[in-house]
């Protein structure tokens, strides 16, 4: 509990500015706080402590899925990055350059990573000798550095935290089955963790990574109506193998190319938690993710016993959830906003003439709905209940993402429903990037993922009139 | 388990060359590969779990302590690291310099981060204002480089991962209690989970950390007889706080400066592990910090059953401890190298003849000591014998220390015993940093702490036959 802040400010509305409201909300909830050098932040404790759970449930499926964690070098040498041409074109742009060590000039130049393929690369080179090689399945938490020009906490930022996964296989249609695999590995952490729906599928040619056969995504919408890119998951084929010479010998004694994926997700989830969740008291966070599930706020504690059954009631709840307890000499009035700025699922109030009657009030977060319920059913009724919000707040965002979500047959159509609603547009596409462009152009639009659920909108591709091949969802993103 | 090797090379003896053995033991126990760039490391998946490890249980008594877990920058600006004289003339001839980012020349050369004391005095100054906010006691967990001339995995290297906790407090005594408080978590991590023992005490003037007041560290000896700073603990007094302005209102309404610590463990660990416990036959893992604490190696497996019962026993087993299986097709005396090369704890052998008798043989990687268990008892027997692993271990190192320690009272025999000897030298001494400078000038040995637990070896200062003030252990180090 932070004991300084005798008061907590509002947050800028959503409705008259969300770019502010989301400033107000990381500062305001104490998630982070800007960094000395430009871009950067701090994630305080409350934002670490989330970060934290959200990579133990993720490095958990990672390991399940038979992954190992791994640690490659922050500084890569300029010519290892050169040696792939999309790729260091999609990268040069905004890496940090390291040309100095103590007093001397470096004989070659060193990239902060911005993302680990090419040592990877050339670390499955010297390493990948036969078929019993393979898969080789690595994975790796680490910081990477991006000099964003426009950046904003968690959501683009000059160094995040993240995780990169680099595999190598015997077969193309293997590293495509991985390359699907982690994608659902991230969508079930997004929609059963985070309580935030996805839609799955294809980058376009323009949108795929650089240096990649094809990336597949997953799309999430804010409460803005903007979309967020949430987790990548890329199938080189043999691009990366071919130049960085990365072979093996299959059963059969002959030399072949390995097969290779990488995917990650970053610390940008946590901007779209607070996006898709978050309302104008403050965060929203789902239960199974949440640093703190519960917080007991005594009622009149200088009164006798208050404080004590408070702690009773802690020691007890700490068996089956994460619970805390706001001591503190701040006002109730102050803890209860406090407790809606950090967005804790649900809130326990406790006060003399609860102890006479033998319960506590309880109050939901996400519909601020109260309830009071007898000391002997705490335990059992607290877990239901948090079972309940992370239920609600993943309908609330799929309900929400479906009143957002608009088919159009026409550019008119397309212009007037993005200028005045936002959200995803579904629309018909030709598949020629000439279009795409148009698209961007006219509406601001970019195209977030051809979906593996299609629909046949229309016949025609929305931009040019042609004989259309796939529906795409398109959007204004972050 | 590594499918492909078809033999595990022979290692050099420890006995013939020390660091060539370390060297062999590390890349073939496949903990490391080098990086691309000088003096970095890759950590392999069997190394990187080790880590994973040490970092959890370590991590577990962080917070068990009320510290919380941030994360801040990467990059400082040349200005910020320039602040603390003493600091920035430690660091600065090993620092990697960023000035550019994509096409462009920074206005101000960046350092990457060698230690973060600067950032978080920084925030500190800006985020303390009363005695309310103290302590403040944040840690993180993150990757720092110091371009080191002369490398060696895990023990020196030009990127290195640590934990750096640093903490605010009202008074210089509570300050002088946390000091302290984490130098006795490192001693219980390094003495009951690497079983590794250490010396408590503290650093000299001249061997202490830059910008600290004091510093306090745990020293440990290597098989080759050269210390090994394991970890250390600095108290910085108001030195920081006065240069960064990082003040507080005390209960009376007066402002004071806050007493400041930090504290920090690396992958340096490993090393230290790997140079206690190690013998000529490869890595031997203390059981509880060990990766794999029981290896189950198949003898003729092909014959029908053995895999399956090997299998049973497995499943058996994970519920009490870390298991894995060697079912390779390599042969059973490669599969025992190997098992011993990475230093499981305990292999279970288990063939044909074992099956019909209800029984397995149970081989410990310390003493090579052989018996025979029945199933029933296996689980059992199991627990026990890692308990007796652990232990002997400790014991052993104790015992070894014991042994490379030895007393003198004057220069000749100081340099005698060192050279013939090596290990531990208590010898008493003036405390002038002239007598430090001239034995280190003598016997190439520097002062590793002033123990907390004191002996009198003698009246004088073993240099300079003046009245000795403490006794000192001496060493040459790593």
């Amino acid at each position: 509990m932070s004991k300084n802040k005798q008061f907590v400010e509002k947050v800028t509305a959503m409705e008259d500015d969300f770019g502010q409201w989301y400033t107000d909300v990381v500062k305001q909830a104490d998630l982070v706080d800007y960094g000395v050098v430009r871009g950067t932040m701090v994630i305080k404790p409350y934002g670490f402590a989330l970060w934290e759970n959200i990579r133990d449930e993720l490095d958990h499926q990672i390991k399940a899925t038979g992954h190992k964690n791994v640690s490659f070098p922050l500084l890569i040498p300029e010519s290892l990055l050169q040696k792939e041409k999309d790729h260091v074109e999609g990268f040069s742009p905004e890496v940090a350059w390291v040309t100095h060590a103590g007093d001397e000039k470096l004989a070659e130049r060193l990239v902060v990573r911005p993302t680990s393929e090419v040592l990877f690369c050339e670390y499955y080179s010297d390493n990948i000798h036969s078929y019993r090689d393979l898969p080789m399945l690595y994975n790796q938490w680490s910081n990477v550095v991006r000099w964003e020009k426009t950046t904003r906490p968690f959501l683009r930022s000059s160094e995040f935290h993240w995780q990169e996964g680099h595999t190598a296989h015997a077969s193309h249609e293997e590293a495509a089955e991985e390359t699907e695999k982690m994608l659902n590995v991230y969508a079930d952490l997004c929609e059963n963790y985070l309580a935030m729906p996805v839609i799955k599928g294809k980058k376009t040619e323009k949108e795929k990574f650089a240096g990649a056969e094809y990336t597949l995504t997953i799309e999430s919408l804010m409460h803005d109506g903007r979309a967020l890119q949430a987790g990548t998951s890329h199938h080189f084929g043999t691009g990366f193998a071919e130049v960085f010479d990365i072979t093996y010998l299959d059963e059969n004694g002959d030399r072949q190319f390995v097969h290779q994926t990488s995917w990650g997700v970053t610390t940008r989830l946590i901007g779209a938690l607070i996006m898709v969740h978050g309302d104008n008291r403050g965060l929203i966070m789902p239960p199974k993710i949440a640093p703190t599930q519960v917080m007991i706020v005594p009622i009149a504690q200088h009164k006798e016993g208050v404080l004590d059954r408070a702690y009773d009631l802690k020691e007890s709840l700490e068996d089956v959830v994460r619970v805390d307890i706001d001591a503190s000499d701040n006002m109730p009035g102050w803890k209860f906003n406090e407790s809606e700025m950090k967005g804790y699922p649900v809130r326990v109030e406790i006060g003399p003439r609860d102890i006479e009657n033998e319960q506590v009030v309880l109050v939901r977060r996400d519909t601020g709905e109260k309830e009071s319920v007898p000391f002997t059913q705490l335990n059992e009724r607290i877990v239901e209940l948090l079972g309940d919000v992370q239920q609600n707040l993943f309908d609330q965002a799929v309900a929400h993402r479906e009143e957002m979500t608009s088919r159009v047959t026409s550019m008119d159509e397309f212009a007037n429903v993005l200028s005045e609603k936002g959200g995803f547009i579904q629309a018909m596409w030709c598949g020629e990037e000439t279009c795409e462009e148009d698209i961007r152009e006219k509406t601001g639009a970019t195209s977030r993922c051809i979906p593996f659920e299609q629909e046949q909108v229309s016949e025609t591709c929305v931009s040019c009139g042609e004989a259309a091949k796939e529906m795409v969802y398109w959007a204004r993103a972050y």
